[in-house]
């Protein structure tokens, strides 16, 4: 069967994406709009909470800045919400986080640990929470799985494939690199037709 | 044995305990010192944190302002948060509270419970600690003694005895009762020679 020079040209145009009259044609729309600003990630504790701010790029996202809140020993507890509160804000307000990815779900050893644990992260939310940024969680699994293609890697195999993505020149401590993690997970979730979305916190 | 009057007059001066010349006698200092200022007691969850700031008075303590910062169920955690974090901060400046009392060991049904407390907490915590107030923790079971004179009172009673003390027109709510009992507890606390200090935080 012979195709004319006419039916070529459809053929062309549909292949190319195009109607018969050459206009864009209805495609399904992506559910999760691909997120191409800075986001926050953190990963909160008591003495050591690990932040860091990644902005959208292509072919690499790009670390805008990291670190761990480090609070000694001999601080009282109230001392550390304290600084934890004012450095995210500040982290936050500064490299213009549009975005916080902070862990879900996660494990504590017992009721004690929890409510510090939980002391920690309700300092970081109303910090970030306060500059107007909405957080979504992210399950700790899924993360592994984003960043290292395997739900039960190793924190050391987290933080060398953080360097790598990110084009670090040293690993990061693993608290910061945990963060960062986050944060690239969230970029990467964000761009696909994510079947359960980060949930809002 | 008969007395001389000088040995009678020594013995007079040693029962108003002034040494044998009459100066003032090295008496042991009180570890806890009287305070008398303005206390702000917390009580936080994440739903409904009780607060309350009680000055120092003779012969009757009084409530400068108290209430509930309440959280409607359809509101995201990070929101619940914020609002904590701004209102207690409001509060310890606007009553020009010196020393907030929050209450320490409690429990938890589990390990999620713990978290979500632990959060509230971590934000009231840091609210405080934001206006340089320093914060001290009491054990539910000293509170309740202090206030109804059993370790295991039940709730009504401890708010009927907080409205009693205060000389309140009605009875507060059971949050912000129980801020209100945690506040008049620690001006109790400091007025004694209290052999376990509050826990500062």
């Amino acid at each position: 069967m012979a195709i004319s020079p006419k039916q070529f040209a459809a053929i062309q145009q549909r292949l190319a994406g195009r109607g018969k009259n050459g206009a864009e044609p209805d495609r399904i729309r992506e559910t999760t709009p691909v997120f191409a600003g800075a986001v926050l990630g953190v990963d909160p504790s008591l003495r050591g909470t690990g932040w860091g701010v990644v902005r959208y790029g292509r072919p690499q996202h790009q670390a805008l800045a990291f670190g761990t809140i480090r609070c000694p020993a001999r601080w009282e507890r109230s001392r550390c919400l304290l600084h934890i509160l004012q450095t995210l804000r500040d982290v936050t307000r500064q490299h213009g986080a549009e975005v916080c990815a902070i862990e879900g779900l996660f494990f504590a050893q017992n009721i004690q640990t929890a409510l510090i644990m939980g002391e920690a992260r309700g300092a970081a939310l109303a910090a970030v929470a306060e500059s107007g940024v909405p957080i979504f969680e992210l399950a700790p699994r899924k993360v592994k799985q984003a960043v290292v293609g395997f739900g039960g890697a190793q924190k050391s195999a987290v933080a060398k494939m953080v360097q790598r993505m990110l084009n670090l020149p040293t690993i990061p401590d693993s608290d910061a690199a945990d963060a960062l993690a986050l944060a690239l997970t969230y970029l990467h979730e964000s761009g696909r037709h994510a079947l359960a979305s980060p949930k809002r916190v």
